[in-house]
């Protein structure tokens, strides 16, 4: 059975996004600067970067599909990632709202699943046949999956960017001890492993 | 002129000390586990053991000295350090408490400042003679002096642990961006060093 990870850039004082998350600036104040490693130096970063979308299936908050903001879809909206999304599998966006699946090329469909986390984790295991599951976020999501206990691996990409305010990982409470399973430090970012204790 | 460190270990989710912080667990409910590095595997950690309190003065809060808790002092308290704390040099205390110096063996001498960060700094400097300066803790004096500005270089000891709750680092907003500067990961343990962008 495929191992259930949670693979996230995140700046030093904990946020996964700067305050004012907009559809215009969907990672906040501030929160493009926890990802500028993977655009600036990609072949420093090879294995780690490729490691983010190697997962069978994946979950995310309506928040990370579509920005913030609740209420029901609005018809034209297929994502942040343009018609060939880097995921390349099917990823189960976590809503309120009925939505029929939306395909895309290069083999990712969002597919939208209104029973909550066991539900999509229940499809997401399905789908995914035996190859990992990525919790992709964004943070609400990622704490709702750590504080239940349901993620095997936290990887953290730690930028030294302090942000000050934001969407912060393990504001969920109920967390277990982790062991560090691996650990890379670069210039411009630091590479954390954990798994659960 | 000294450098202005901060130098503190810290659990993954941010947290200096666990919550419900006593006389009897000053560090709260798990936080000890942040320290554990230290005294189970010291001769791999030397160089970073060492360089927290490789200074020549120390500025540290009330509750770091003497627990949680406001008010006036017990007479009898002399901190949890016993005969011979690790400072070896004049600690300057930040208290609205009046309080005679407390001196201790090994060149540890207690300072009580009444007058702020401001004044607590000004002393240490001068005291520190052209050597480092340490704002040893706890998370409230650490973010006092960092969202202030005031501190040059940032050290954190990064531990495969949640806390959850507590006290956390990064908490008084207002704050810069970092250059790493130095970076070493351990299984136990990862160490992080930045400076002031």
């Amino acid at each position: 059975m495929g191992t259930v990870y949670c693979d996230l850039a995140i700046s030093l004082d904990g946020y996964l996004a700067g305050p004012d998350q907009t559809r215009d600036t969907p990672l906040g104040v501030g929160g493009i600067k926890l990802h500028q490693w993977k655009f600036d130096e990609p072949e420093k970063h090879e294995r780690e970067i490729e490691a983010i979308v190697d997962a069978g299936a994946f979950i995310m908050g309506r928040n990370m599909f579509a920005g913030p903001g609740a209420g029901v879809w609005d018809a034209d909206w297929t994502g942040w990632w343009g018609e060939d999304p880097p995921y390349h599998g099917p990823v189960f966006v976590l809503t309120k709202h009925e939505h029929d699946p939306i395909p895309r090329e290069g083999g990712t469909t969002f597919h939208f699943v209104t029973g909550g986390a066991t539900e999509a984790l229940d499809r997401a295991r399905e789908a995914a046949a035996g190859r990992d599951i990525s919790i992709a976020g964004g943070a609400a999501t990622a704490n709702q999956f750590l504080a239940a206990g349901l993620v095997d691996e936290l990887r953290l990409h730690v930028a030294p960017v302090l942000l000050g305010s934001g969407a912060r990982l393990f504001d969920g409470g109920a967390l277990t001890d982790l062991v560090q399973v691996d650990a890379r430090a670069t210039p411009r970012i630091t590479h954390l492993r954990y798994a659960r204790a």
